[in-house]
């Protein structure tokens, strides 16, 4: 007999498609180079960090007491940086939020953890909206809720709103929107969200309670032809906004994001409360006091978005001239393709053989798609083509 | 109705004692100054951060590429970085320990949490020892299981090793030690850890699955006099250990530690993806990274602990001197005093009249005590000898 829990033994040996294409890239760079492998299969940010970050990371090494600098914060984050996250979110959004209203976390993965936790008991429904990040799964299951996905429409990949309106039960207590979305760039319209929102209030009224909204924003900033993306705290009383900071600063391994709640939010301050309560249950006590202070310092800093533009248009151009059908991203810094074969895993190993590293869709709720993350270099993406024009050619 | 668990909004709005002392504190320092406040309510260390962690980070700044720097590294944490861990803890514990046994987190708290969710399931008992961390009983409840507390023996503050044989279950699927020990810095003697050692054996034998040891760990670098501090690890296979550099350091904020599973553990290599599953599960993407490069540049830097034992010297001679009952402290940076009056609660409300703000034990399982977090300046302790004197005299 054992003594583990199976269910995290799980999580922690079963390999993700993309875990196994970063082994299979370790492998095949050590015999092709770097450079003539085209591996697109990492969601990890290339612009630089800011040079304002590191500046200003100097400039508090030599004005703040290292106590300080390093010490705990309050639980919820230190007062100043959730005032400034504030302000920016007021000045930006006229979003009416207060330093209170923030609960400064370890990233958007701990901000999700922390928000299922708060908003759920057993056996609660959440929604998530294919395609979708397929650690939402874990996420939810762990806070002990069931996560229900809703297709998207094809033609757009906008929400399935009829299919949405079908699945909404007494049960659920929240819904999951990422706009732009990972994996496939989307924005959703203004249009979507509206009616969404109008389901939302249908059906809250209906069972009883409210039914809430977790905003998972970490491209927010990263957006293309200054596209809106809409406010959703701003349609829906009862909002929660998780945010992270790693892509829109490119520091995705310091773990620096926040918990919104909507001040107009039903039993706010509870909803807070709970937020608070679940932070601690998880066992995070602070987010990382130096990049809190940073965050205060540089609460408006925009990343360099003109690279991640280059690249995909000149991945969405080229594929497209090749004849891969495309959705057109408006935001982040992926491009979804329709697989050339019915299973997306068998074209995604096809792939391999003109060392082109995808990530088939499948576990993001898109069987026959995959995913190709074009934050990597212009060049890399422009010797890429031929590899791309040769597999399309295979498929003759 | 409403939509949020109850449970996790009872964590987040209930107030504990020590909050509830930083509160009082903070209004009666506005009213007297801080100078005249004699706080030991903080577990915050007072030692500044070493100077070469600064150092470290300026180098780190100047000579590491930023995308390196602050990007991801792989869950578990950066190899260079546990292993630098592994190397450090071979060197001075022959601990036997690799790279792979290492998993870098946020912390201690972080450590806890994601140890107990990898060994357990719903209901399974975890034993911890008297007096406590108030937060073991928060984090184990918040993985399903139940904790169980074991008193102490108040003669010397060592486990009651008999009360331990007693609680024992099959249901027990861990046991916490925390040793130097919060609140109280007790050092557990050899002599106690082995013979606790010879019967969590037989009982694992009888039981027929494994009963893991807990190796809390955040003070073993803060102890005075040369004690030892047995390294738990190698006197028990079946061990876990949790670290924090938050003491050592002087970084309670930045959140950096780590799990050390044993090699010669039970199942090791299952243990092990446990945690890193629960780690996933509970929405800890991979420790801060800087942190984690700083860690692989200084593994070995050790506090200026000095400062600490001149205070511990003071404190403890002044008070008993005056006729308190100090248990006496070998590490962390706490003196344990027995209550004046059978309720500690009603003696640190008194306590506060002479503007000395305590900690009633109750909570850590030991009532009729408080706790003196001495982490503070030396002369504010001289300063207080008084009033302490006072407090004294007041119950004549």
């Amino acid at each position: 007999m054992n003594c583990i829990n199976e269910q995290m033994y799980g999580y922690g040996s079963s390999r993700s498609v993309i875990r196994d294409q970063y082994e299979y890239g370790r492998k095949r760079r050590a015999e092709i180079g770097d450079d003539n492998l085209f591996d697109f299969s990492l969601g990890n940010p290339s612009v630089p960090t800011p040079s304002a970050l590191r500046d200003c990371v100097m400039s508090l090494l030599d004005e703040t007491d290292s106590l300080t600098l390093h010490g705990y914060t309050s639980a919820q984050g230190d007062f100043n940086t959730r005032k400034a996250v504030a302000d920016n979110l007021n000045a930006r959004f006229d979003a009416g939020l207060g330093p209170d209203d923030i609960y400064m976390t370890c990233g958007a993965a701990a901000a999700l953890s922390i928000t299922f936790r708060a908003l759920n008991d057993s056996n609660d429904e959440i929604i998530i909206f294919a395609p979708y990040f397929p650690e939402y799964k874990v996420f939810i299951s762990s806070a002990g809720a069931v996560p229900v996905s809703v297709p998207f429409v094809e033609k757009d990949f906008q929400i399935d709103l009829d299919a949405f309106r079908a699945t909404l039960s007494p049960e659920t207590h929240a819904v999951v929107i990422n706009s732009p979305n990972t994996p496939c760039g989307v924005i959703y319209k203004e249009s979507t969200l509206l009616e969404l929102c109008a389901i939302l209030r249908e059906k809250s009224a209906e069972y009883g309670h409210p039914i809430y909204i977790v905003s998972d924003e970490p491209y927010r900033e990263i957006v293309y032809n200054g596209e809106a993306v809409p406010f959703i705290m701003n349609l829906y009383p009862d909002t929660i906004m998780c945010y992270s900071y790693s892509k829109c600063l490119s520091v995705p391994g310091e773990r620096i994001g926040y918990v919104a709640v909507s001040p107009r939010a039903s039993d706010a301050s509870r909803v807070y409360a709970a937020v608070c309560g679940a932070g601690r249950a998880l066992g995070y006590v602070c987010a990382p006091s130096l990049f809190q202070k940073i965050i205060e310092r540089l609460p408006g800093v925009m990343p360099d978005i003109e690279v991640y533009r280059r690249n995909r248009d000149l991945l969405y151009g080229s594929l497209s001239e090749i004849g891969y059908e495309c959705v057109h991203p408006d935001g982040a810094f992926y491009l979804f393709i329709k697989s050339l074969e019915p299973d997306a895993v068998k074209f995604s190993l096809r792939a391999r053989d003109f060392d082109i590293l995808l990530v088939p869709a499948g576990s993001f709720g898109a069987p026959g798609y995959a995913r190709i993350a074009y934050c990597t270099d212009y060049d890399r993406i422009r010797r890429s083509i031929p590899a791309f024009k040769a597999l399309f050619e295979s498929y003759r």
